[in-house]
């Protein structure tokens, strides 16, 4: 009786030890099984964001640069109570000016109370990472938005949640399609994690979908990317190149550029951001003179093309930039959080004030 | 004559090659001849924050945190056009969650209209890295400031200015000694750069010395840990230990610092920061109730001893903490640059108003 009974209590510590160690090892599905968010144009690669075989004009780096999966995020449903994500990105290092979360990591967002809310990072550790986004929390269905890397190429991608649980994709949570074309402050450097880049802050505060075309240092209005550019559907376009173009370039690009998206888009908004700050050319008195001739040949392109007679075409205000303690910046060109809050207190109201004239908001 | 003609000309072209290539080269210095800020207590490596030797009995985890070079800066004066540096750290890799010039990178800062005002960074390349902080300055004297790497060990640093510029060291630009104990976030995860680190802000903002004890994972108030800070001489203290110590902790130590503190300083305040936030706590409970527990504990702690009369203690206000939309972190629990903005909203007020008690304040 005795031996039985021990018996039983090893079958019973064993059972018990193999239903926590189950309850523990997340099942993992594809991150294709769920919505994809924030794609730009349609792609072999499911995270890259253009399909370079398509444009086979750009120039190299753009083309290397639409594989970074920026701006993409995934949206499901779980009632799983712990989140998990298996992913690897390719072999390139984290830049100086950027975390490695946002670099190559993962951003989770949940929805609570009707708003997106931070829930976990993704943290990477090499090429590949299995991760715990977040753990121990109530049961009840959540619905989950997950951003991906925001300067590399995301190779793979599954989401992982309790055995038993259920996950199943959720509708894109964000309406009408906004492209967003622009530099390395587009594609989110230096913002500290994915989910902080200033277009995701956007689509999460409007509802609106903000696409993220933000090219490192390749936002130079060539013909081949504004050729490109022009094939995507989209509400509005908004442009964001001056810390890329040298005054020649943007003098010389973007008429084709504005004109050729008005072709094909007869009707939408194009907004330019009117400027750039290089918090060093303070100091650096070759930095501030080639950022101030920046900025004054957008607005002498931006006027001429009104006075062409281009409709719909906006030069927006940015004259409070990053706010006036230079502190907005990890490295005089890229803002911090801090500096892409600022930048988005002067911005988003003229975006809402436009797209409301344009009927792209719900009230 | 027409080769002497040739040979003047070539004369003159070498003359003025070598000139440039002269005024191109930078002359270092060894940092050690100019004004060291932020210093903790004296050490036998410059860029150390605390002689281990002379506190045997601290936690190894401390004993390699007090190596780290937070919160030190050098102050020079310069009439160079450029400034470079020459600086190696420790082999060790950046956090995910930091960005590498925030980890063992520099950050440059000089007086302009009588506040200081960003300048430009030392981006990290591996261990050792020479990199120009700011180049093509305006002629005349600049005051600078430069911050040393968070997260590193500084193993040497050289500041190089243009052959025939002047350097000499400046004043300290900061007056009295707040010394400030923490967690990593005090020591500055995740700023975006040295200089954005929440001490290294309210020096520039107030004037005043705050010296950075920020101990990434170990601010768990052990008595070895105490006793040595209560032998640094120091017109303030500022406490912010919640992050790293568990309840029990807490409960446990909080009495021992505090009145080993007063017993060496008997009349300089102590402040105590008395939350911590984890963001991510929102949805994990687990992390949430811990962080409650923690922040209730304190408050208990600190009442505890102004009823048993311990003066000149105070326990701040920090409700509104990272702000109301928890975009304020990297991870949940590292602010990022706007999160110690806000941080700092609502702390800094009040530090102000205690210290002006205490006349630490010019005005």
């Amino acid at each position: 009786m005795k031996r039985f009974a021990i018996r039983c209590t090893q079958a019973l510590v064993c059972a018990v030890t193999i239903s926590l160690s189950y309850a523990q090892t997340p099942v993992f599905r594809p991150a294709t099984d769920f919505t994809l968010v924030g794609k730009i144009l349609p792609t072999l690669q499911v995270y890259h964001r253009v399909d370079t075989t398509q444009h086979p004009d750009m120039p190299p780096a753009v083309k290397r640069l639409v594989t970074n999966s920026t701006g993409l995020a995934i949206a499901f449903k779980t009632n799983s109570t712990t989140i998990s994500a298996k992913w690897c990105t390719s072999s390139r290092k984290t830049l100086p000016n950027m975390t490695a979360i946002a670099y190559e990591g993962l951003d989770l967002y949940i929805k609570k109370d009707g708003r997106w809310q931070f829930a976990g990072i993704g943290r990477p550790n090499g090429d590949c990472t299995e991760s715990t986004l977040v753990s121990n929390m109530a049961e009840g269905e959540k619905e989950c938005l997950l951003y991906l890397p925001l300067y590399d190429e995301t190779v793979s991608l599954e989401i992982g949640v309790e055995a038993g649980a259920t996950i199943q994709p959720s509708p894109d949570p964000f309406r009408k399609r906004i492209l967003m074309y622009g530099s390395s402050i587009l594609q989110g450097a230096s913002a500290s994690r994915p989910g902080m880049a200033y277009p995701a802050r956007l689509s999460r505060d409007t509802g609106l979908n903000f696409l993220n075309l933000g090219l490192s240092g390749s936002a130079k209005m060539e013909k081949a990317v504004a050729d490109m550019i022009a094939t995507v559907s989209a509400d509005a376009f908004v442009l964001d190149c001056v810390p890329n173009s040298s005054p020649e370039e943007i003098r010389e690009r973007t008429a084709y550029l504005v004109n050729t998206i008005r072709k094909h888009h007869p009707k939408v908004p194009i907004l330019v951001i009117p400027r750039t700050v290089r918090e060093h050319g303070a100091f650096d008195q070759k930095v501030g003179d080639g950022v101030k001739a920046q900025n004054e040949q957008i607005k002498q392109e931006v006027a001429k093309l009104l006075r062409s007679g281009v409709k719909d075409l906006y030069l927006l205000s940015y004259d409070k930039g990053l706010g006036n303690d230079h502190e907005g910046t990890v490295d005089g060109a890229h803002p911090n959080d801090l500096g892409f809050d600022r930048m988005l207190q002067e911005l988003k109201p003229q975006f809402l004030s436009i797209f409301r004239k344009y009927h792209l908001l719900l009230d």
